[in-house]
């Protein structure tokens, strides 16, 4: 069998990436040679650091390139505020979209017993350990709205509880900005459900 | 300034990708790092080595890691049709959709004298000299349906025409599977004008 091109060999490295199909990944490789060889090499060089030097904040779990991360190392933050996420990308989302100025624990997944996803692969020693120091007076729960999210907020909030903090699950309804006829039904009916008085 | 962190560069280096935004070049990067480290490396390994070693046949321009690519280099293709493209993702596409084994030839763009591609830029020359070896009978002429696309094909019709060698251009008209409503109103008429006599 004949070994295969660099160009193919390229376009099948591209497929590795999330959202990139042969169509794509072909387009990528063609632009990249035709156009942008020092964007290339420049890609190249950022991989191979990144992959090599990022691992995980020894506080918070997130991915970091220091031992301990730009937030948890940050003194001007509020930490008597945890928030807990699922994963760096959830915590990215949060520190951009919102106000929120306190700090966070990336448990890098949600309980999965099926897929043998249990309390110690999601952090649950560091983040008790992290509680018992005292500093922190609220919890967070910033888990998705998903089932397996939901049973961990849930399984993390009799945690926090147990230790007589205050925990808190971020609010879940309709989403600003969305017309009701296009809003599923479940999150509808949870809406309903969970109505807030307006004094 | 502090200087940017390498999970930041990464973000940064992804967005030279053709598609790729702010949003999927973070993906990607969480992607990588959280659950695809050997994938990132073996992307940046392939970059690295199509970047430096990839160039253009010289033959028929297409991008190829030898002096002569694999399609120049087949004596079983038919080497008295020779089919006249735009890019190399215009000749895999031919190539891999289409019944054709003939040969190609790249032009690597299209004629755009106000952005100062004339008829060096697209080799023309080198397709003369191809033509020339008379070896060709008929030269497909499958440049884009563009405003441009269109010009470059009317240029080389009369080049290869005073050859007296047999010009033809891919046919135009309503894509196949393609419901009429749908179909754009300058396809349409283009349809109607050039409509074929069925015996």
């Amino acid at each position: 069998m004949r070994k295969h091109s660099l160009i193919q060999q390229l376009i099948t490295a591209f497929r590795c990436l999330p959202g990139v199909g042969p169509k794509s990944a072909q387009r990528m490789t063609f632009f990249l040679l035709q156009r942008d060889r020092p964007g290339g090499r420049h890609l190249a060089q950022s991989l191979v650091e990144a992959m090599s030097k990022v691992g995980n904040c020894r506080r918070c779990r997130t991915l970091s390139e220091k031992e301990v991360c730009a937030i948890c190392d940050n003194p001007k933050r509020d930490s008597s505020q945890l928030c807990v996420v699922e994963s760096p990308a959830d915590m990215a989302a949060i520190e951009h979209g919102t106000s929120y100025r306190g700090q966070f624990f990336v448990l890098g997944g949600h309980l999965s017993p099926l897929d043998g996803v249990g309390p110690e692969e999601i952090g649950v020693e560091l983040l008790e350990r992290r509680l018992s120091e005292g500093q922190v007076s609220e919890v967070i729960l910033a888990t998705g709205a998903t089932v397996e999210g939901q049973a961990t907020a849930h399984y993390l909030s009799e945690l926090v509880h147990d230790k007589g903090i205050r925990v808190s699950r971020i609010a879940q309804g309709v989403p600003l900005g969305g017309e009701l006829e296009f809003v599923d039904s479940s999150t509808l009916d949870h809406a309903i459900g969970e109505r807030q008085i307006m004094d």
